[in-house]
Order: structure tokens, then C-alpha cells, then sequence
């Protein structure tokens, strides 16, 4: 993964909001690329299924998928193929993620394909202990995000630190080369700034740039408090 | 639906296939539509979600999702948004197929968001009495496909046409209107013409095109079917 | 089922509230039998899973599953075989509570289940629309009950008496014979008379229950205003 | 939990078999009981819920449930509420069993449940990465059962040595106190003593005991080898 991603980074989760669907979405990934080109800061995306294909046309920074199914090429309706996001130009995928929770054989299973199609995965932790036991499963990123704090505006890297350290700690003990994310209710630049001191690598963020009014100007503060 | 769609209806289902990924998809869709083009019958395909938005730029038959989940705007990470498939051009959308089952409320909500959407609902269903539980939910389309022979090659239509029966039997006693079609194991034309003599108005149909040798060839065979 | 079980009928839904839990769900099923015995109104509860047997055995009212499962005896660990809560004395099971929704073809499967197995079948339906499409599948009972009312205290025979109507209407055009009851925010002797005056059968309850003072007074309550 | 079970120990999972429903559990757990005030080797039995209570009745050997949920007392019908199997008389509980698979924060939720409810958590992986997750979670017993040799015969010991010397070595690394079983296909007391060499503390059977011809036997011929 540090090959192919610089850090800090920050990835942005569409989620399926009306403010990142359709048009919108690539208007935000534009946005995004932008501050990438003006602050060399490594920003990426991650967009609906069906907008996959369009925003990796529409720009140069890396788009995630927001989750793949634990199948191989067959029969599966309704499901989704590593194979098709990759076509699609999708450079990872996101996986686990507290509103996509997955069995614990899915994400290793996950995990496992997503190395054999070179694509970068990032798996997401509700706490410390779950942040661990994913890391164990040698995934490239983590990002820990308390599922009570998403959504509200108020940053895990301000109101619960000691998750982001904890998780940290417990991460290192059975990985130490893991990628750490962190995200939650991060919507300022001094909560990025607070969350790469803890220890971690970049955010993963949604609502705070999504549903900004401005998210360029916000993805650019948050770009500019990564730089410290 | 009656006035969205012409009947009777071919409609492919690309699941998940190596054959149906990527480029592949844009080559099978165009396959569908030269021989709407050539024969007047009615062809739709059902891509995978990261390749809707680029077959539906392809082709001018009606592409429809394999799955939407049932969900406003909102964080939903990795679900499947109505307003997404439809920005990405898509006409409607399955529900429910045998490899992506739905809890009863879901199909419920599914089957009212299409409708809000004004997008086309395909419900799926595993035997009569599911079919006619479905009915009633008013649906545009009814697909009856006993899962015992997705997949198969063993047509429903000849080897358990007193299913198809049963079905059209018991969901006209609910529902004069919604359309039936049958599918699993369909993969000669004189399968699709049986379907129709039984009573339904068109099939759903996977891997006897997808994996065909020559797909053109064996959409054409059913179209010419189909015109009795 | 009418030759099963008299109706009215108050089922009493334990759920996993600490108040029915262990030797207080005897006391509370004895509470319930003793109403019954008092003023000939039928109750019948349902206990938690690891209770089933104990309370089968402590009482002589009709004890229900909350749930099953869609299998055969076979391996299945950690899922629930119909003929195991036979065994336990169990005369019948809900299916389907809003806590607990399952797919439309394990609903399906489960009825055929309850049938083979000479179980009574108690299927539980969020709105009207999915009441009728449960009645489609020929249960004995069906239970509508608004899982935005459930736990409330606020009654759905009083606070949307259309919900029952309109269940009562459309389960009526398709099944004649199905038991219909209404559940969700019952919490008085009124609400019971309420729910009878609008078409159904009985009442599906818990926290009413459950969670009160002094359930005896509360059962006894419901069933005096049950006799009208 | 060395100072609640002792090693080695053999854990028979009654699954959902009609050989270990009803009447026949107790039984069964009567066979287990037999061998081991014969024999002085733990062993311990696995029955449905609906049978916790009258097997916990019948005999003296630990007994554990299949499955409990990741719930709190409240309303949570049909679910599985640790507080009920412990009141039934379960001193523990298996989690994920490969037919029952459970999502990872459920996992680590029903693991913290256990510790606060102070019941045994025996937590099933499917392959040595996902052992190594579980180890850190930090349950009593992890039992390591490949899924493609569940129920065939094939002993995991003998087949697969390297499946169960690799999940050693693996959670290990990570967690040095947690009891490690491993399971699938084993059917003769050579199956557990060559299980026992390669460094687990015991076995997770089901149908070898179950579908037996002779239960006691079995379980004797297993606890037998156990003592090398």
C-alpha cells in the first residue's frame, strides 16, 4: 500500500447523500483533486457503485468502491465483483464499514481478493479490540471510527483520543506496518491535525465534507492541517 | 409498466459473470439491441451496479439494476440508492432474485421507493405461492424462477411447467395487471415459446445467453420465439 | 387454528425483557393462566427459547416460540428446528416479528414448517400491504403490528385505528379464514375492546405487559374488556 | 477459563439433528456424563436452546448453548439473550460457528457479554487468519473447523495437519493463554489424540458423536485417547 498511496491522506466517503449522487459526485471528486493538485496533499473518494465508472473518468485521484462482496465470477445477482470495480478504474474499496458491517469470514475473504486484484483495502473498526483483530487479517488500511460519533459533528480525535491511541497501541502489537485512518464527526482542520498526532496516517471522512456547504474549502483546511 | 415496456420481454440478467464484466457488458448489450433492432421484440439487460452508468450509454434498450436496497438519501455506505441507478440511466431495477434475497419488509419498501422513482420494479420469486404473496404488492413484474434449476439448463418451462401455471393461477387471483415472466434453465427458443403459450409474457433469463458461445445467436433464437 | 385456539385471544410476547426472564417468565405465564381460568378469555404466551420447556411444563395456556427457523433436522447449530420447540411442549410459533423480519421465502418455508409439523403459525406484519401479502401464505394468525408504535405505551387500535381497518380490508380480499390480531403500544383494557370493535381477533402484546406493576391486574384487565 | 474447565476436553456440538432432539439429548449428554466419571476427561455438551434447561437438569457436565446474540436485555423477540441460557444452567456459549456466522463486532460484543456474564466463550474460526483475529479478542476457546470438512468424515487432524499447526502457531503469537480445540470429520479416538499432538487441548465434535450407532462408544473410544 505505501507504494500506492501517499499518506497522510484523506478519503472521502460519499456514502449514498443526495449532496454526492449523480452529477454531484463528480463535482465532488473534482473538489477533492483539486486541493490534491494545489497542496500535493493525497486525497481520494469514495463513491456510489453506479457513479464508480464516471468519477474515475472525470478525475486523477484515486476512487475507492464503498464495499465488495466476498465472491469470485459465478452466479451472484445483486452482488458485487472486485473484477467490476476494477474495470470501473477503482484503485480499492472500502470494506466493514459500521453501516455495511460484514461477517468476520467475509472480511478475510475480502481481504484475501482484494490482494489477489491489487486492490487496496481499507477495512473499517468500530473500537480498539475490532481494530486489532482486523489487523490481523493484513489488510492495507484501518480506519477506526466509533459508530456513535458519525455523523454528529463531534471528532473522535477530540472527544474520544484515547480510542485513536488505544487502537493504535493494539494495532502495533500484531501489525506494524497497517495503515491507521481515523474518522467520526472530524468537520475542522485542527481534528485532522489532532488525529495525525494521535498516531494515525489520515482520516476518513464523509458528512463533514459532504454535506458542507463549501466542501472544497473544507477539504482544503483539512489539507492544509495535514501539511502541520 | 404495460405503457414503459412492450411485451412479451426478453430480459437478460448479467449477474456476475466473467462474460458479463467490464467491456463484456457493452458487447452482450449491444447484442440485446441489434435484435430488438432487427426483430421489434423487446430486449432489456441487467448489468452489475459499476457498470450501469457505461451500458446505459451504450445502448438504447431499457437497462435495469440487479438490486436496490431499500433506502432514503442518508449514510448508507455500500448500498444501492434508487436516485443512483436512476441518475445512471437505468429504467428499473430486479428485487429479490434467488441470489440476493430480501427480507418481506424490504421488498415492500423496495417496491414503493420504484414507484416514488418512477422506475420499473421486477420482483422475484421462488415458487407460486411466494409469487402470489409478491402480487400483491402490486409490483410491475413478477419473475418466477424455482432456484433448484437456475442455472441448470433444464428449462422450467418444460420440465416444471405446472409451476408456471400455479403461478399465473394463483397471482391473477390477486393482481390483474402485474407482468409474469419465468426464468431458470431457459436456454432454446422453444423454451421461451412454451413460457409464453403458459401464460407468462416473456422470461428473465442468465447464463443460457451470458455463457452462450454466441449470445447474439441465442437472443435472436428466443426473439424469433417470442413473435410466435 | 379457530379449532386450536378460542378466540379472543391475548398473546402475551415475552420478548428478552429482564422482567420475563428466567423464574419470573413461570411467574408471569402463571399469572397469565390464571386470568384464563378466571374469566375464560384465552391467553397464551411466549417465552424466550432457554424458558420454552420450563414453562410448558408450569402451565396448561398455550405456549408459543418467538421464532423458528426455515430447516430440516440436520447441521444447523445455533438456528432453531421446529420439531426441538415441539418437543419442548411448544404449540405454536411467532413468526416474522418486527425485531426479528426475515426473508419472504423463509416466511414461506416456515408456514409449510408449522403445517408438517401440526404447529400454529403467528405471522407478524408491519403494515397492512405486507399483511395481506403474508395472508397469501395462509398462516393461522397474522399480527400487524407499527414497528414505529411498538414499546410506546401509545396504542395503535386508538392512535392509527386505520392500520387495522385497512389490514382487516385487504387480508379479507384474499384470505376469509386467517386469525387477524393487532399489537404495538397496548397498554389498557380499552385499547383491547378497540382493537375488537375494528375487525380483529385479539391483541399481541409485551411491555403492556410485561414491563407493568403488576401483570396480573393488567392481563385481567385485557381480558375483562375483551369479553365486551 | 483453565480454572473453570479442565484440559483436555471434548466438546460435543448436538447441532440441530434429530439424533439430539427431545428426549434423545438427554441422553446423549447422559453418554457424555458416563465417560467422564469413567474416565476423569471433560467433556461437555452443546444442545439446542429449547433443551438447555432440561439437559442442564439431567446432568452435571458443563453445558453450553450454541449461539446467544449480541443483546442486552429488552425488546428483542426471537433472540437469544446470554442472561436466559445462563439462568437455563449453560456455562457458556459457542459463537460463529461456521453454519451460524456472525458479523465481526457482533463477535466482539457477545465475547464482552460473556466475560461480564461470566459464561465460557468458545468462538469458532473457519481457517488459521481468522483464529488469529478471534485470539484477539480474547475469548476462553477458540475452536479451529475447516467448513469444507464439517460432517464428512475427513478428520481435520489428519487431513489438514497443517490447517491446525498453522492456527497454533498463529494465535500464539498473538493471545498465549486462550484454549485452542479444533474440529471437523473427527470420528475415532485417533482423529483427537493426533489433534492433542499437534497442539490443541481438545475437540469440538458433532456428528461423529451424534449420528454415531453407539454415542457412548465414541465418546468413550475419544476420551480414551485423549489420555495418550
Amino acid at each position: 500500500m505505501p507504494q500506492k498511496l501517499q499518506t497522510p491522506i484523506i478519503i472521502i466517503n460519499f456514502k449514498t447523500y443526495t449532496e454526492s449522487t449523480g452529477q454531484k459526485a463528480i463535482e465532488l471528486a473534482r473538489s477533492a483533486e483539486k486541493v490534491t493538485r494545489e497542496t500535493g496533499i493525497q486525497t481520494a473518494v469514495a463513491p456510489q457503485l453506479a457513479e464508480l465508472a464516471t468519477v474515475t473518468k472525470a478525475v486523477k485521484i484515486p476512487v475507492f468502491a464503498q464495499h465488495i462482496d466476498s465472491i469470485k465470477p459465478g452466479g451472484y445477482t445483486g452482488h458485487v465483483l472486485a473484477d467490476s470495480v476494477k474495470e470501473a478504474g477503482a484503485v480499492g474499496t472500502l470494506i466493514n464499514h459500521s453501516e455495511r458491517q460484514l461477517k468476520l469470514s467475509d472480511i478475510d475473504e475480502i481481504v484475501k481478493i482484494t490482494k489477489e486484484k491489487d486492490l487496496i483495502s481499507c477495512v473499517c473498526a468500530n473500537n480498539p479490540t475490532i481494530s486489532a483483530a482486523v489487523a490481523t487479517l493484513e489488510p492495507d488500511i484501518i480506519a477506526i471510527e466509533p459508530p456513535e460519533l458519525i455523523g454528529t459533528g463531534i471528532p473522535v480525535s477530540k472527544a474520544k483520543p484515547e480510542v485513536i491511541t488505544d487502537t493504535v497501541k493494539l494495532v502495533r502489537k500484531v501489525n506494524s506496518k497497517v495503515t491507521i485512518l481515523c474518522g467520526a464527526g472530524i468537520g475542522h482542520g485542527e481534528d485532522v491535525a489532532a488525529a495525525l498526532k494521535l498516531g494515525t496516517q489520515g482520516v476518513l471522512v464523509a458528512s463533514g465534507i459532504v454535506k458542507a456547504k463549501d466542501p472544497y474549502t473544507v477539504i482544503r483546511e483539512f489539507a492544509d492541517a495535514s501539511k502541520r
